[in-house]
């Protein structure tokens, strides 16, 4: 059956917790050399890192290219004994299909997957273009023989995607309310300041670098990054911790250390979001004050796919289909579109969230139908 | 031999590092005995502490009551190789008397049984009115056994005094130079504020307690506690450590915690000072921050002897002896002069600090000697 619910159904019921595969690309590679797909399968390995299988499958040479991404890994079922039906039964009861991945992300694959099929076959097996899936293992944990090396791989087999949808479950309440078109670029640093060791009777003799870390955090943390972009709330700086560690209470600390993390928009990159920090706190120290930061490597940066005729159409999809104009939003945790971001336009939409990495996970089975056709129109409109 | 510098190296040589007596105390007793004191020994127990022995000593009955304070513990040698001398030889060269204690404060407790000794020998044995020694083998580690128990007990056996000279070495680097009158009283406290823990990514849904902190340690650093008073500097309050302790970069904390010890000075009492901090911490907060102080227990409270004819004949004493006239001051750090001081007026006068608790710790011959006629002119003073 190649019907989403059957889909999704044969994908949960492989245990494909990170970074087991149990079977999961099996599924679509037999859907998809069916369909006529040219399908490789590629397992990235790293010290350190257990392998990962990947996939990558292509129908049609030529533009426009568009791709369908997604993770066939899960998280842990946590207590199996506490769930309703079995944690990768993929069973349906009262009109939900329960288990592991229904949500995240295994019923958003099987829509795409479902609707592309129905799209092939009534369109001669071939579309005006190029379609594929860019489909990892490892997403949810560290995410390093994933998506990146997936990515790369493509790049040097001379791939070229146009455009992405990836399937994550963007809606927040119901079908239809959530496109994510972006998200915020995080960034941490350590707020290390010097100062001179001492007794605590004789103040004047050493330098008390905690009112001095004190003076630094409350100038940094009050001072906004900016206000707000087009599509994206304001950058926000925030302190996690600040840390000293002396237990003598008659002795003035040589040093304090503090860290924060900055969720930063379009309005910055990472390297015009470093200089503008450090510039302020220069500015903060004066003179007196020996600080610097020591800012952490990060590869979460900010990315946004400007509203235009690739969101509209997808709106146009969602709209038909549930009656909703969705909202086109930036906000939330990271996902392989900040990656997906480095190469074409992407956007996020797939199932509903509020039962991802929960026990009882599980999806309506009028969403799957739905989210089926929304694809579909999607496909419909982009090669029109 | 009765002189101070005899005493004195009679005294070293008993390695009476705390809590050993090691036959010190047993010097003085047998002195004091052939001198006609009423000598105790008193021996205090605790719990978990190490049993001390303790001297009392007495020559008449009458007022006025003047006391010799002091302690015959030292800190441990260190690397006894390194000493020059032995650590306990108590030898002379070139003019110096080495040895652990020779300054702090064996030499003072020598100078001062010297001194009454020769005045009761040139005042046909007596005085009119009563000398005692108040000396303690627990001063420099714990002092849980030592000098609050021993004024306790004097005071359950109805003895009054009405002037202490405490022997440490107050002058700083010449005979004659200082005078200690006082100390500023020491108290710690924690600051806790309260946030509500949450993700960084959602900064509106949580309340940080870091920015809150620092504002507080800013506050509380900034506004001086007074501007000094006749006697004493400027109270100080120094925070010594900021603690949150959270290693998880995408979570705002929920409570930061701050640690700081204030000087103080005679412009407040423990409780009123405690007010005046915990009053500055209601006003900083204002209506949002949620704070508090646990306040330390301290039994070190500032103490002042105010000038007048006591450390006038002091003053007199050491100016015809020295040629200098010695400040009179509340510097430095604690000593046992601040639970005396509940009793009596106490003045500290001593030798010269600058070996003390050091490798080769030693005293000029000629201090020993010249100390003992500044005793000896307390006395005649005293008793004139």
């Amino acid at each position: 059956m190649n019907d989403a619910v059957s889909i999704t159904r044969d994908l949960v019921r492989c245990p494909s917790v990170t970074p087991a595969d149990a079977g999961a690309l099996g599924v679509l590679e037999n859907l998809l050399k069916t369909a006529g797909f040219d399908v490789h399968r590629v397992t990235f390995s790293e010290p350190g890192t257990a392998d990962i299988d990947n996939l990558y499958a292509r129908i049609g040479t030529s533009a426009p290219h568009i791709t369908f991404a997604g993770h066939t890994d899960v998280v842990p079922p946590g207590d199996e004994a506490a769930w309703t039906l079995g944690a990768f039964s993929g069973e349906v009861r009262d009109g939900y299909l329960y288990g592991r991945g229904a949500v995240d992300m295994k019923g958003g694959i099987a829509c795409s997957v479902a609707a592309v099929l129905q799209y092939l076959r009534d369109h001669g097996g071939k579309p005006q273009g190029s379609i594929s899936f860019l489909i990892t293992g490892d997403e949810e944990d560290v995410s390093i023989n994933g998506t990146v090396k997936l990515l790369k791989w493509c790049a040097e087999r001379g791939e070229k995607f146009d455009h992405c949808v990836l399937g994550e479950p963007s809606n927040v309440e119901v079908l239809g309310d959530m496109i994510k078109i972006g998200r915020r670029g995080s960034q941490s640093g350590t707020l290390v300041v010097e100062g001179v060791q001492g007794h605590v009777a004789y103040p004047h003799r050493a330098s008390n670098p905690v009112p001095d870390i004190s003076r630094l955090i409350v100038a940094l943390s009050d001072e906004p990054l900016d206000h707000g972009s087009a599509q994206f709330q304001a950058s926000n700086l925030e302190f996690t911790t600040v840390d000293v560690g002396n237990t003598a209470s008659n002795v003035i600390p040589g040093q304090a250390r503090a860290k924060f993390n900055i969720r930063y928009n379009d309005n910055h990159t990472q390297e015009s979001l470093r200089q503008l920090v450090d510039a302020r706190l220069e500015r903060a120290c004066g003179n007196r004050i020996r600080a610097h930061i020591d800012w952490q490597p990060s590869n979460s940066n900010v990315f946004v796919t400007q509203p235009g005729p690739f969101t509209d159409l997808a709106v146009a999809a969602i709209e038909e289909i549930t009656g909703r104009k969705p909202e086109l939003s930036t906000s939330g945790g990271t996902s392989d579109a900040r990656f997906i971001s480095s190469y074409c336009p992407v956007i996020e939409f797939g199932l509903v969230g509020q039962t991802m990495h929960q026990i009882d996970e599980r999806t309506p089975v009028a969403d799957l139908e739905k989210l089926t056709r929304i694809y579909r129109g999607v496909l419909e409109r982009y090669f029109r």
